[in-house]
């Protein structure tokens, strides 16, 4: 009892001591050091998103040129004199319209413009419509028009083809209708003021569309062309790695010691590729021919490409989860020809097909047609085939090593739900 | 030469005859036939997508309302004069803040809404700055300093976190910090327009939120627990499949055709799970709590599984490549020990996981934890466990079914990449 008393005053003063103001200068140090290794992380990670591409700053730089720009409508008076409060479309226009590729830009510039030439005719077709109805059943027919085009333009959002060219379009055909039909109830000259904001708008497109072409334009295509090479020898360098890791004789092996976790990690980002391809290619199909792509450049070649290698990546997911799991791999036997034979197909299939991958990368990038990859290709196919024949002609190899792989996969299967029971 | 001759004649007279009044009246046929069937072919496709969804006929018309709802303001005189043009702004704010699902535009109107106050603020202290600074010097300090921080709050979108929840604030950011800045050059009375303009904001975003959270509310973090749940149920459905097609005896197998190709394809759509997965757990994370969900609900154990089931998936897909390709797959040897082990472990892996996974599955949907999971998870490991050593301790097949195993996987590869070859 007396201990806990003691320890009790002990606390109440130490509290005592923690509101002195040589506490409050120690609390306000530490606050101030915790915040400066905060800011000093956020620079850090600020400098590396720049270094890692940049492209970034530039972006940045570009959008703030092409508001100032587009901001002297305000700041010389003849200008505002001409297009007034309208102004504000232009800046509004430049904001969302902005982005980091030319074919995003131009598509959304497109869809834009388009969308508000159109819903702005419309609007002004409804307008008319609702003045001949009178004044009382204006206001009525303006909110039964708006409702509908409204439900039936948010309803074509959801046509995926719509969704995936025209979906900006959409809304802005949605927000220009809606604005110039409703307005038009309280504005009595609606033909200038539509006048005066579509040219607004059409000069925040074309300083956007400046602005991206001329100061160092990001091409979609470009960056979808790049990606396509990249993830090829990405699962190149994995399938070298393999080769040389498993199949190889010792002396290579041993110089290669620690590099085994990198190749077994870069082809990951592989697997989730698809979003971003198919988002540059729909952006790259908006842009004009540059650096050797024509306007119509196959775009969606890279697309079927794309699927193949994310299907390749699939296979090497399970083939990596499975030697992951092996990690005490039996050793080979030196007597045992079936095994031999398989091990020597396994390393020219690996080394072959890394090579024929590499290739393929280097003559897309150089954008010519492929020289060694069907050779390569062959080599490891008649590779393929010899290790069919070693596993169907074996007799009773041919039936265990069926059921062995099917039985191996689903090991990895079986380890994959032990962690969504956890988690569940 | 002649018959050459006679030909060319008698397609010149067909020309001749395909400018007379009847055939202008069949092509108009033709044409009114086609446009016909293409407006048929869109009804049934929008009917299809309707009824895939029908929340989507019901958000479509939510849209509608809000906006209808938010145009009284222009209808309505002493609202009107109240508020005067900035009740744009109202039916600007619906049009982009209104979103499928609760969560979404939730997160958008409050990024609106604080972005909204926060930028509007600065860019007022930002005009009292430029003009203590004269008048000649106050459009170039504007300039300026929409340059400086319009480039910064574009380079931080690049940030992934920002990215990944505060993308639209950073826009709204910048589009009201340049309006306000800029517009203040030539507006008098900043403070009351400023006001007014936030006041019409959050009565569009006020519309918006009651239209989505009181009729027919869709909740992203409902759409998210259900898509993990029938992801899970689509594997299951692969195994069992799997299970009942291959290590089954031929009597229940013969019932069974024709349904083989449907669990072929049921899980393909896990494999792309992942930003679906994302942007669903984004938006749950907005949502005040629901259906028994709590506001702090885990929605990133929900990403865990998911990510899981991707793995699984992509073992499954693996699998599914090597039973495609092996279509003529050796006949089972009932004297064979070792093979006949295997493949009985095999049956007892694929329907153990698959009840595993289905019972999850349901549990997941029930929300209460799983009874019958683990007992079935652990018969599937035993049955890996078994199989693991019939691998490992009968000697030489251990290496031939490890380095074959291999081989199959590599196998595959080498086909998919026969594909990239044919494109590139």
């Amino acid at each position: 009892m007396i201990s806990m008393e003691l320890e009790a005053q002990q606390s109440t003063s130490c509290e005592k001591i923690g509101f002195s103001p040589w506490w409050m200068f120690t609390f306000f140090i530490t606050i101030l050091k915790k915040f400066h290794a905060k800011v000093a992380r956020l620079f850090t990670k600020l400098k590396k998103i720049a270094e890692e591409d940049p492209r970034r700053v530039y972006h940045s730089f570009k959008v703030g040129l092409a508001l100032t720009l587009v901001s002297i409508f305000y700041y010389v008076t003849p200008l505002f004199n001409g297009f007034g409060s309208s102004c504000m479309w232009a800046v509004l226009t430049v904001v969302v319209v902005m982005e980091f590729t030319v074919g995003a830009t131009l598509g959304k510039g497109l869809n834009r413009t388009l969308a508000t030439v159109l819903a702005g005719s419309l609007a002004l077709g409804a307008h008319h419509l609702a003045e001949l109805c009178g004044e009382k059943m204006e206001p009525i027919l303006l909110g039964i028009l708006v409702f509908i085009l409204a439900s039936a333009a948010t309803f074509s959002r959801f046509i995926p083809r719509v969704k995936k060219r025209y979906d900006y379009g959409v809304t802005i055909f949605i927000l220009t209708f809606s604005l110039v039909a409703v307005s038009s109830y309280r504005v009595d000259e609606v033909i200038p003021l539509a006048h005066q904001r579509a040219s607004t708008i059409a000069v925040g497109v074309a300083t956007c569309l400046c602005t991206t072409f001329f100061v160092f334009p990001v091409w979609a295509g470009e960056d979808l062309h790049k990606l396509t090479a990249t993830n090829l020898e990405k699962l190149a360098c994995f399938l070298q790695g393999l080769g040389d890791d498993y199949f190889q004789d010792k002396a290579k092996k041993e110089n290669k010691v620690g590099e085994k976790k990198d190749y077994f990690q870069s082809y990951k980002s592989v697997l989730n590729s698809k979003p971003t391809e198919e988002s540059l290619a729909n952006f790259a199909k908006w842009e004009p021919g540059h650096n050797g792509f024509g306007f119509r450049h196959p775009w969606n070649q890279y697309l079927k490409i794309g699927a193949s290698t994310r299907r390749c990546a699939y296979s090497t997911e399970a083939l990596s989860a499975f030697l992951t799991a092996c990690d005490s791999k039996p050793k080979p036997d030196p007597n045992d020809e079936v095994g031999t034979k398989i091990r020597s197909a396994c390393a020219e299939m690996s080394s072959e097909s890394a090579k024929a991958l590499s290739d393929l990368a280097s003559s897309i990038r150089t954008m010519s047609a492929p020289t060694l990859a069907r050779q390569h290709m062959a080599a490891a196919s008649a590779a393929a085939e010899k290790l069919k024949t070693v596993l169907l002609y074996s007799g009773s190899v041919a039936e265990i090593v069926h059921v062995a792989t099917i039985g191996a996969i689903l090991v990895e299967i079986v380890n994959c739900e032990h962690e969504i029971v956890g988690t569940v």
